[in-house]
């Protein structure tokens, strides 16, 4: 009896420690994860997925409208982007110290920091205290290593949230110099809007970097030889779209066919290199343009930097397949640009998403390209319509449309410092930004055929989706704050 | 040693069937929830949720526009409808079995029925078949009670989905024959919309009732007297918002201060007096009329409608204290309408939400009481302004706001059926379906003004956000289809 009882008590004491640690491990509180991905969608929530879903559904599907009764192969099908099939979904709420429509720099410093700021400021709370971000604090607690990430400039407000602390965020110089001094070991993607300062008297970022010790790699061949064993890493993509010195990556919808450029994707892939498998990393991803598109009412460019995104996002689940106990892979948005509508009044319950596939240009492009040529040379309308209608496929424009479209196409062959561009008209029909009337009015247009409508040029207060994958991932449920977004890793991560 | 051992074997059983438990009880898998809620906000999506929020926020924090710096006291802080803190929250899709932009009966039916619809279908699937619903299955298989209460006319779409079987969402007298014959046990709120038939020649529904077993009260005191034992209930508000023919409640915003409307939350708690603690129910609760406040693109009745949303909930998370671990309340939308954003072109960053407690009225009680009146006597524009003014707090007008009103109103006093109503720009401007461009553009123009927008009168796209507490909430986590909702609930009631 008593060697039974103590057989019995044996087993019992083992079967107590499975379901002991079958409860704990649900819970994964015990062990941090040791590779953690973070990807910002910039300008990414609910209506932009659902816009991505849509489009892809109906391209896939061929769905041109509605059917009078639906059969198993004719049923719109949206195709939402494949992290949104995540097992741990969450919401947050984006307001920031004193706005309800956060900035990028808020928001990314809200993610970063876990404090709300104010708009415009990068790092540091409300009152102006530098506050360390996520990335800081494992820096200098682990021995983790860091990569930032982002397919525009590296010195813009996501990425700059996590290694700068700047009153201003368009204080370019001063952040990149954070960025020298801020020891992470690999940055990928964009380059600087101001490598040599504002005016251009300034040492070189990037001989200060290599000088600093870093690895500059911005060519082909030099990023492509990079490996582990490197040591800290700058990877420059070496086309950047400088036409507006944003010194971002390409719009995808403009890298034409069996071109070389580097993608997000691949810059993940790098870094995932660079950073290897040993110590732990944390990487933060930024598809920053899906924002800018957004900001110019261009549905279709919004759509390709969206495909960017999640093919970004692919390449780290590629990763967590190797390490599944032990990777935490988080897509977030930072807020909603645009005020995009899956829904117009004039469409109403119909959509015709297919004719988004018409686009074969981004809104950039087409003022770079087309639009000031157009104003040098003061080209009549409908000279520029034929161009418009092989770059939108706009054949078909309704008396509405041609005379919306003729009014913007006037008010663009006026310089802009010319145009009464603080007008109540147009700030309301236009942009309190830069972008020229002509071009939002061709996007707005095709979007609206699309069944899609805008409200804004800038952001709104719409709470962003949360989704998280692998170790920890289930903290990210509910609706919370965005702050709490640093506070949920700073807790899974054992940082103080 | 023996007896030590045995008392050692004895405690880790016990601890073991602690832990078991503990881990089957996180799981809730073992034993159905007995009482359910099931909240439907029709036309409520996350930029329902976030105009209230940060209405609600800006009158409890008198917060009146942009700050130079925060302080504690004056940072913007959206306050959240409370069942946005359920533990557990989830996303579903919306899109239906012919168009991604769903219709009411359609996405009631999704819910009710697990199956895609055509739009305006009821109970039936893409092919016609009648499908039954999770009521219907409960009713069928077991002996949970069922209560069915909405705040618009219960023969509407998204109760009706739960009892009936129809081609036509509008075959209102067929739909509640199929009321009377459901066996349900409780009806509440508002009442029907045609109780003798279209033609008004067939036998009363609430005579019917009677006939069948019902207990009809439709006066205060029949209400209030209602509780258990009183076998199946219909309880109808006296006062309905009749100038439609809608048998609805009247909107919050028009119940003036010490009346004694009885509100949906009176409904649920009625429905958890009649229904009772003993055998388990089910009851399903529409918000209806946030959604008949944004196709009028009505920010501020949307809002009161939201609260008074929230309240109902607030009434079965009383009963949830009581039962916790065997209750399960639900909370989610069927769809958004109206396109609304949370950011404006003009106002970019900025917003004003305050501006909307000056509005004094719904939408439809302006146009039956004023607009349509001054049609008949073909008021002066001026004049109706004097109205507007104090019923809308519209007295700072721009220019071009004025022009955008006088334009409606010159369209509003032109009989409905003389307007060139099914033009490309009437389509544009106002409605495919009959409000007044008058009344549109009021309450545009004052939605702007808070920093609000709308891009449509009828649904989009977006998916709805799904909260869910209590016992199996987890099982409504993650990005699912809202056919989902049906088979989560099927599986969790243990439903063939």
């Amino acid at each position: 009896m008593k060697r039974t009882a103590c057989i019995l008590t044996a087993l019992l004491l083992a079967l107590l420690l499975i379901f002991t640690s079958a409860c704990a491990g649900a819970k994964s509180e015990d062990a941090p994860p040791k590779y953690v991905f973070l990807f910002i969608g910039d300008g990414m929530s609910l209506p932009q997925l659902t816009a991505y879903a849509n489009y892809m559904g109906t391209v896939e599907f061929d769905f041109t409208g509605t059917l009078a009764a639906p059969t198993a192969d004719n049923q719109p099908v949206p195709l939402f982007p494949s992290f949104t099939r995540f097992p741990v979904t969450g919401m947050a709420a984006t307001q920031d110290a004193s706005k309800f429509i956060t900035d990028s720099a808020s928001a990314a410093t809200a993610i970063a920091s876990g404090v709300k700021a104010l708009d415009g400021t990068l790092g540091v709370d409300a009152f102006g205290n530098p506050r360390p971000s996520i990335a800081e604090l494992l820096r200098e607690q682990t021995d983790y290593k860091i990569g930032i990430v982002s397919s525009v400039s590296i010195d813009h407000a996501t990425p700059a949230a996590f290694y700068a602390h700047m009153m201003e965020r368009v204080s370019y110089y001063d952040i990149a110099l954070n960025l020298v001094e801020s020891g992470f070991d690999y940055f990928g993607g964009g380059g600087f809007k101001q490598p040599h300062g504002a005016a251009g008297d300034m040492p070189g970022i990037l001989e200060l970097m290599a000088d600093a010790g870093y690895t500059v790699a911005d060519t082909y061949e030099a990023i492509a030889a990079l490996g582990a064993n490197e040591g800290k890493v700058i990877a420059v993509a070496p086309e950047l779209d400088n036409d507006f010195g944003d010194a971002a990556l390409q719009y995808a919808i403009d890298i034409s066919d069996g071109g070389r450029d580097l993608r997000l994707a691949d810059f993940v892939r790098t870094g995932i290199d660079v950073l290897g498998d040993e110590t732990g990393f944390f990487m933060m991803v930024e598809g920053g343009k899906i924002d800018w598109a957004c900001h110019a009412n261009d549905a279709a460019t919004a759509i390709w930097e969206l495909a960017e995104f999640e093919a970004a996002v692919t390449a780290a689940l590629e990763f967590y397949e190797k390490y599944p106990d032990e990777t935490l892979i988080i897509v977030t948005g930072d807020h909603e640009t645009g005020g995009l509508s899956n829904g117009f009044n004039l469409t109403a319950y119909d959509t015709q998403l297919s004719v988004l596939s018409n686009q074969r240009i981004s809104f950039m492009k087409f003022m770079s390209d087309y639009i000031f040529p157009w104003r040098e040379a003061q080209t009549a309308f409908e000279d520029a319509m034929t161009d418009v209608e092989a770059l939108f496929g706009l054949t078909v424009l309704t008396e509405r449309e041609l005379a919306v479209l003729r009014r913007a196409y006037e008010l663009s062959m006026i310089p802009y410092a010319e145009r009464d561009s603080r007008s109540e008209e147009y700030l309301t029909e236009y942009s309190m930004l830069a972008y020229e009337p002509f071009q939002l009015a061709v996007t707005r247009i095709l979007a609206n055929k699309a069944g899609l409508d805008w409200t804004s040029t800038v952001h709104t207060a719409l709470p962003v989706p949360v989704f998280a994958a692998g170790a920890g991932a289930e903290r990210f449920a509910g609706f919370y704050d965005n702050t709490d977004i640093f506070h949920k890793l700073a807790f899974l991560l054992g940082l103080d």
